[in-house]
């Protein structure tokens, strides 16, 4: 697949760092993004820029509420580095603490809402835009949310916001290749002058086919983590999307590197990826913190137990 | 997904026995059958009903040559027990030691062949079918053999054998969902009479989402084994397929057991899954044997050589 209008955006670090608090070092960071970068990537997303007044207590590394200044350490001097993307979620940034985009040092920001936020979002994602950033609006769980207030939300974006792209997020893994062609086109009807874009997770191993699947009815922003590293179940591995686009501006072989030299270590210290309770919620279209939960307790493998309770969740 | 005629075949210890020279107890192999019995699968792949004579020097378990008593002792009084099926590779079967299907403890024969070897795979189909079993023929290497070729092998199984289904089985894991597509309605226009079926393998995180694909175009006969044991990257999984199929037939639940009481443990003694040489290998369409061979050697990591060694020998 060759279209010369995909980007493809790294989600490692941010969504990765839903894996480990974001407590990534700087050094890790910018080896992520110096390999992702040589890799011909176009975004690359470092994290939350969330504000830390909104998390009292809690425990996070850098990459949560990130400060320009670590985003500086662990990007500047990079040969060719990709484009920076922060996300931001809404009602959780101190507007005022944001520079212009020609005083930041990242690019792109990203404002992630369900479709209850979508109101808000929109002004959020109006105000980045006003400072000068390239925007999209990342529309989550839209599985769950998939009523006529999709439908408005997608026309709100298409009217009221100046994102250069809706993102449609499948936040609990649980769509496959038939809801992602009827999804695409269903919001081609409301979003026909802005980009799409396409964020899967990988609960019953879907987020590459996923992926290819909203290529094929015009998706352009395609998101990726490198060997999936994502939460719960993880993400579109990096490696593969880019296998699969036949752009010559992508090398694999950097990101081969980078699971070599630090993510099967990773992966060893961390959890994410094909692991039955995530497959489980996938299945079931359910929100991925009961299987979360469930992994920190002795019954971490008891998934009939876990298949049972929340099958009657449902049917309650 | 519901459509009566779909019958599911886990061949868990039939692919899953080429990633341990076929060494389960006939206890383990007992415990799998009554599971996916239970489960309501529709046939159970115990192995290979080849010869020993065509292996000489060869160490391997009992289900590479699969005897009737050992079949008998995993199978005998498991209540509702799926119809068991065994594999034969042509050339490799000493047909004076089969008996027929009303004397033994099998089924259906399956003949694995690749295209070059169709002729031989028809003739020792008929040669079962005259015993009794049920028969299929499986393609083998579909994305390699893939010319002219291919059409003549598919309309000589309609038209010159008596198997039920003619499988399509992506060896390699390099084809995604266009393919499937293309390749189900190539071959619906030779095999008009049968069955098709689908055997993927997972290199590219694509087995299920391609066994999606393959029953939205009309293909009934679907593999699968539990945790997606298999040889190299493994296969479709069991538990993904059960819970895409709305039959209530079907319950994913005692597969979710075998999973937890055997194939968490067995995982982390045998090697299977999304491992970086094996996608390298689906990406580039290639025999798994490469990547094998490379992960029993201390390079078993070093990803980029790999990928330069395999991207070269295609560009010779």
């Amino acid at each position: 697949m060759y279209r010369e209008q995909i980007k493809v955006l790294d989600c490692t670090i941010r969504d990765g760092g839903l894996v480990n608090a974001h407590d990534f070092s700087v050094e890790f960071v910018r080896r992520v993004y110096q390999g992702v970068s040589a890799a011909g990537v176009d975004y690359f997303e470092i994290g939350y820029k969330n504000s830390p007044e909104f998390f009292p207590g809690a425990k996070f590394g850098p990459w949560k509420c990130c400060k320009d200044e670590d985003i500086r350490k662990a990007t500047q001097g990079v040969e060719n580095g990709a484009k920076i993307s922060v996300m931001v979620d809404v009602g959780r940034v101190d507007m005022d603490a944001i520079l212009p985009a020609s005083k930041s040092p990242f690019q792109m920001v990203r404002v992630a809402s369900y479709v209850k936020g979508i109101d808000k979002a929109i002004a959020m994602e109006n105000r980045f835009s006003d400072l000068g950033y390239e925007t999209t609006i990342n529309i989550m769980a839209i599985s769950r949310d998939a009523g006529p207030e999709l439908d408005e939300a997608m026309d709100q974006c298409e009217t009221q916001s100046r994102a250069m792209a809706v993102y449609l997020v499948d936040s609990f893994g649980s769509l496959d290749q038939e809801d992602i062609e009827r999804l695409v086109h269903r919001a081609r009807r409301f979003v026909k002058t802005k980009e799409l874009g396409f964020h899967g997770h990988n609960n019953q191993q879907l987020a590459f086919s996923n992926t290819i699947e909203s290529i094929i009815h015009g998706v352009n922003f395609l998101d990726a983590t490198v060997y999936g590293m994502g939460r719960a179940a993880g993400n579109c591995t990096l490696e593969l999307l880019l296998g699969f686009l036949k752009n010559p501006r992508y090398d694999v072989r950097p990101v081969l590197d980078l699971i070599a030299d630090e993510f099967i270590e990773l992966r060893g210290r961390h959890e994410w990826g094909y692991i039955i309770p995530h497959m489980i919620a996938g299945q079931l279209g359910l929100h991925p913190q009961d299987a979360l939960d469930l992994r920190k307790t002795p019954e971490r493998d008891d998934y009939r137990a876990f298949h049972d309770r929340m099958t009657s969740l449902l049917s309650q």
